[in-house]
């Protein structure tokens, strides 16, 4: 009660503002923006301006006045507008703008949408109003009051093909400097092998990550992370329906968690401490404390001096651990499921961001089977031997041998996802459970998207005494563990878990080249800005 | 096709191995665990034991069998199995196991359920058996094969009170050691002040948390983070349902974003970096950049040594960061209502947690109205010059005089949540935007709960030009903030935001007085552990 009277006064009172400062708004809020004098402006042409107050900058927007009374349509709605007999508002970047004679042709831009926008000298419209639209800089923010019409002939240079924008009220509200360090064309031309034209417009990588507020602008990229959002969520609803609980893990820790290799070191008041490498730990005391199924994302920190096209210092990683009742495998299907239920729900909710993303990199199609391929390390190996590759049993995967066994499973399963279990024991961490079959392998399992590894798992060893006698097995110092190996004293149930890097799944799954595309803000060696 | 295959092959595996192991298992799987040898165990027993194989250590569970045949019943689901015939099987930790005679009374514990299970020697039940059961090691993990009897009295001690288990065969899962640092009842203790027996059962802070994989398991902790991971998933499906996309901000930055105060120093390879105080900068880019509306949930850093109730030096940020069409009030209403939906899921679904919670701790229920009541900072001021408080219309809010107004807006409005709109623009950073109908005031708000900050936000800054002048203002060397300054020389909409820290949301929903309830592995200045 009290707050509906708080609420409608200040409706009434916004109003009344909103009524005496519609007009003045414009000016005295421009002015302090942009620096130039609207009166000025308006002086030097408003003797013949049949168009005064129809255009120019708005002023920077200070919430002087609320105008809710202007009724904004995006882009990809103004279809439903066409035979409408009032005009609309549109908020919307100048993609481009361009004035001739009497007429000026702007393309609006919004995220992956664009229109064509029309003004022609007429007695309603000022060869200043058109003057003053061709000459506003590209990406500037602008708001224009506009009919839909209907076109006759496709508009094949933008997104909204079958109507333009005839403006009436056109306003910058932000305006972009003249000079841009890339163009968002050029930037969002499409990557054409064998077209020897298309490598003279190509924006190098660095100076789109430099300049990444621009390069973030592109058609692509707004569609990839988006859709990185989505493999998010989905990872998440998948998980939480599944009686996962969510938890958040410490990045600052103690000691660092893998012996102290690859690993960022922090000043901690008078103390050092380290960047977490992975949340394995803590989720696996989730999991003594009773939490059962677990996932958290969150940032991994990986001190590698690596410059490749797939490691990134920091990422986000998804991980999840899960309690089991009698075999491991309880969990690799619920991981298999997770990804299926991924796949389906980027292809059934996704396809316009994927099909935006195509339009600029060449991406087939990602496959994958329901449920996912599964098979064992030793038929890996035999696919490989197969194809004339010499390796041991108990040797792992070296990077090329990875990729062309990808090629060999897509080849004979079609698929480019799938799961290989039983990894040989002696190419895993010492708390990997050995296979008790077969003392040679071990309860683990990678996962692999176009024939690269994105999931490294296995049960744990949740027994602290075996523990320790692994541990040692693998000449590891059990003082430097012991909280590790005190978390399992206290009972703890069987349990198995992995992790994925976020930025990889999706540029896997999207098929392009290199992670600092699906890294908003990427970070590796080279690179801390912006 | 080629994967069913695949699964029949292993299901078809596995039932033969099951088969063949079950039995073996049992023997064999323990024997590498437990360090015990059954067989020796039985040897000693079997002559007169009518209960062989229905009961001991089952071994170290290492997927050697599926048992896919035995389905586990939930201990908040017996209920629906008091009238049937058949035995279920539940898997939970022992919580108290007495042997009296030739009964056991054991209780299992299974999150925050707990149920009385019952052993009596018999014609099918050895005292072996119940002298095996009685000497369980609290916290061990057990199987236990049961029929679910309907009791005739209630069963005070337990959650469930109608029914009991009457055991037919109990297995150690794993077990616990003997001595425990704390005991779960101890923990579990409901906190009634004046009582003076309970001080000496209390469980103090840092005896928990130097213990937490055990004080975890109490039911309160396993409420408080359920609850919390509620209130991640209704932050983010809220903003998703409002077309908010969800970000990730680099967590390791090149430079200190508030100049330099209270940031870890991170070992970047050969140079220096810091821990991201805020996603601030991130997200306004992510606005710069067309994503309109974003939210990121992430750990912040604060270095700060401050050991109060209510700092962490690492947490869980909650951000979000809106454009806006011409006023800031369309964001802060965005955020209301964020608000009243998440106290409305709370309320609607975690009442069990909450209980759970108040079982424990005296918690006042969390009192809110929809839409949440806005005052204005001057209104606030007015309320405490009235309860007697001095202070200047432009000095920001003490923590006394915070609280205060707390309790007066509770008295008078009867809420634990308000919104402080118009904050003095002199207590506001550089980057807020001044209120353009008063110079003294400011777009900004802070927001309450039961009387303290929870999140401070505004309109920011989106001018370039502007923002040099008020930094200069401020006597910002314009320098070292030139990358922040040319994130909108690009174009950038108007924009508002805000964050909030996700454990002392939690902590003050719950009325609880200390922020490290509800950091599952808090970090403060003196703690880096667990």
């Amino acid at each position: 009660m009290v707050e509906e009277t708080n609420v409608e006064q200040s409706k009434k009172a916004a109003k009344k503002e909103a009524a005496k400062a519609a007009k003045a708004a414009k000016k005295a809020e421009h002015k302090a923006a942009s620096g130039k004098d609207e009166n000025q402006n308006q002086q030097e042409t408003s003797a013949e301006d049949v168009s005064v107050g129809k255009y120019g900058p708005f002023g920077m927007i200070q919430s002087r006045v609320k105008l809710d009374e202007r009724k904004f349509v995006k882009v990809t709605e103004l279809v439903n507008f066409v035979k409408s007999k009032g005009s609309v508002w549109v908020r919307g970047r100048v993609h481009t703008s361009r004035a001739k004679g009497k007429q000026c042709f702007l393309v609006l831009r919004q995220h992956c949408s664009t229109v064509q926008c029309l003004l022609s000298v007429n007695d309603k419209v000022s060869k200043q109003m058109v003057k003053f639209t061709g000459n506003i800089n590209k990406e500037s923010i602008i708001d224009i009051n506009a009919d839909v019409v209907a076109v006759a002939n496709k508009i094949e240079s933008c997104t909204e093909q079958t109507l333009e924008l005839s403006i009436n009220e056109i306003y910058v509200i932000s305006e972009a400097k003249a000079q841009l360090p890339l163009q968002i064309e050029d930037a969002a031309r499409p990557e054409l092998s064998g077209d020897a034209d298309s490598l003279n417009i190509r924006v190098n990588q660095d100076t789109r990550l430099d300049n990444r507020i621009l390069d973030l602008r592109t058609p692509a990229n707004q569609a990839i992370f988006r859709l990185e959002a989505g493999v998010c969520k989905l990872f998440r609803d998948i998980l939480t329906q599944n009686g996962f609980t969510e938890i958040h893990t410490p990045k600052i820790i103690s000691a660092a968690s893998e012996g102290g290799a690859n690993v960022f070191t922090v000043s901690y008041f008078k103390d050092s401490a380290y960047l977490a490498q992975s949340p394995q730990l803590y989720k696996q005391m989730a999991i003594a404390a009773d939490f059962d199924k677990v996932f958290t994302v969150g940032a991994v920190f990986r001190a590698e001096d690596s410059n490749t096209h797939r490691h990134l210092t920091e990422f986000v990683g998804l991980d999840l651990e899960m309690s089991f009742k009698y075999h491991y495998h309880e969990v690799l299907h619920t991981i298999a499921d997770t990804f299926t239920n991924i796949f389906k729900g980027l292809r059934d909710n996704y396809a316009r961001e994927i099909e935006a993303v195509g339009n600029q990199y060449r991406v087939e199609a990602f496959k994958f089977l329901e449920p996912p391929l599964i098979l064992e390390f030793h038929q890996g190996v035999e696919m490989l031997r197969g194809a004339g590759i010499e390796m041991d049993d108990e040797e792992d995967l070296s990077t090329p041998n990875e990729k062309l066994l990808g090629r060999l499973v897509k080849a004979k399963y079609d698929t480019d996802f799938y799961i290989l279990d039983k990894f040989p024991l002696a190419v895993r961490p010492f708390y990997t459970m050995p296979d008790p079959n077969n003392s040679k392998y071990s309860n683990s399992y990678d996962i692999f998207m176009r024939g690269e590894e994105i999931m490294s798992g296995a049960q744990r060893i949740h027994d602290p005494e075996y523990l320790i006698e692994r541990a040692k097995h693998h000449n590891i110092d059990i003082e430097k563990i012991a909280a590790y190996i005190e978390a399992f004293r206290f009972g703890c149930p069987p349990h198995a878990g992995g992790g994925i890097g976020l930025e990889r799944v999706v540029m896997l799954y999207l098929g392009l080249d290199n992670i600092r595309k699906t890294s908003m803000f990427p970070r590796d060696p080279k690179r801390l800005t912006p």
